[in-house]
């Protein structure tokens, strides 16, 4: 039964209140150890059409894959440290080297829209939590293997992770109408 | 000299470090005494064009404005608690009596599209500190005197307080290259 409501919090946007405890919203690691995603704002889940927020959290030696998306995203970083890698050169075939910024708490950044970009925790001891913003939702992610693999061979995720839930409970509503 | 640069990082894209520390941008309040300002990611500033994010800090007893915009907006509590007053009756001549939420450390919440609303410090001692994230910037603001003035009789403020100088800077430049 907890799952179900869990699962159904996680995907509807029916009977969720406005002002929402971030403290008590669903969080998941999706499959991926050391990792927690929290959806504070939505598409799928709060009706969103142009903006999602989700709070993520690292723990040390964790890391987003490579990636990149024609969406715009800036991150907060809220607790913790780590590094930013980003390749810009988007004329390549490939990303390439990227180069190599420390995040810290109460540090922000952007990432060019198309940009591929990885964020770790390179600390020891603390987890690393942001809070990421992105335009145009549902995300779309390209993912790379590693920073040579050419564009054309990155993989596309779509619905990505914390979406694929709620995009199949969607096709379950609509094949339950026919 | 200082003001100058302070004027310069307030409003270039130039020279803007990717990674920045959130406790050395600028800061204003924009002749609202109790209130701070800071552009963590902007339109004129950071060259955003999707979202833009900022974070705001209001003393107890200071609010902002009665006000709707036609674009989405996301609020995450980080400190402190008050309240959000929003009226979504946007079929009527008017915005009317609002609904009234308790807002608090960790929680988050949106604003529907042309919603009026207004936000609250209503504690006694501690700020309330919010991120604020927008879509389609810069953002145009209707402004009510009261929450049973007219739609029609709103003002619109456009340019917003944190963007004037900086339009007034491209207005300079422009001139400037006559
Ligand atoms: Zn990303
Ligand atoms: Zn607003």
């Amino acid at each position: 039964v907890l799952s179900v409501t869990v699962h159904a919090s996680r995907c509807s946007i029916n009977g969720i209140p406005l002002v929402r405890n971030i403290t008590e919203l669903p969080q998941d690691n999706y499959g991926r150890p050391g990792f927690l995603h929290t959806t504070l704002a939505g598409s799928l889940l709060h009706g969103m059409k142009e903006i999602e927020v989700w709070l993520q959290t690292f723990a040390p030696g964790t890391q987003t894959p490579i990636h990149r998306h024609s969406c715009e995203e800036v991150f907060v970083v809220l607790k913790g440290s780590g590094t930013l890698y980003i390749a810009s050169n988007t004329h390549t075939k490939f990303p390439g080297k990227p180069l190599e910024f420390p995040i810290f708490t109460n540090s922000t950044f952007h990432v060019p829209v198309n940009d591929a970009h990885q964020i770790l925790n390179t600390g020891e001891h603390e987890d690393l939590q942001v809070l990421v913003i992105i335009s145009r939702p549902p995300v779309k992610v390209f993912m790379y293997a590693d920073w040579y693999m050419p564009h054309t061979a990155a993989q596309l995720k779509f619905p990505y992770y914390w979406d694929e839930k709620c995009y199949e409970n969607y096709e379950t509503s609509e094949n339950d109408e026919l």
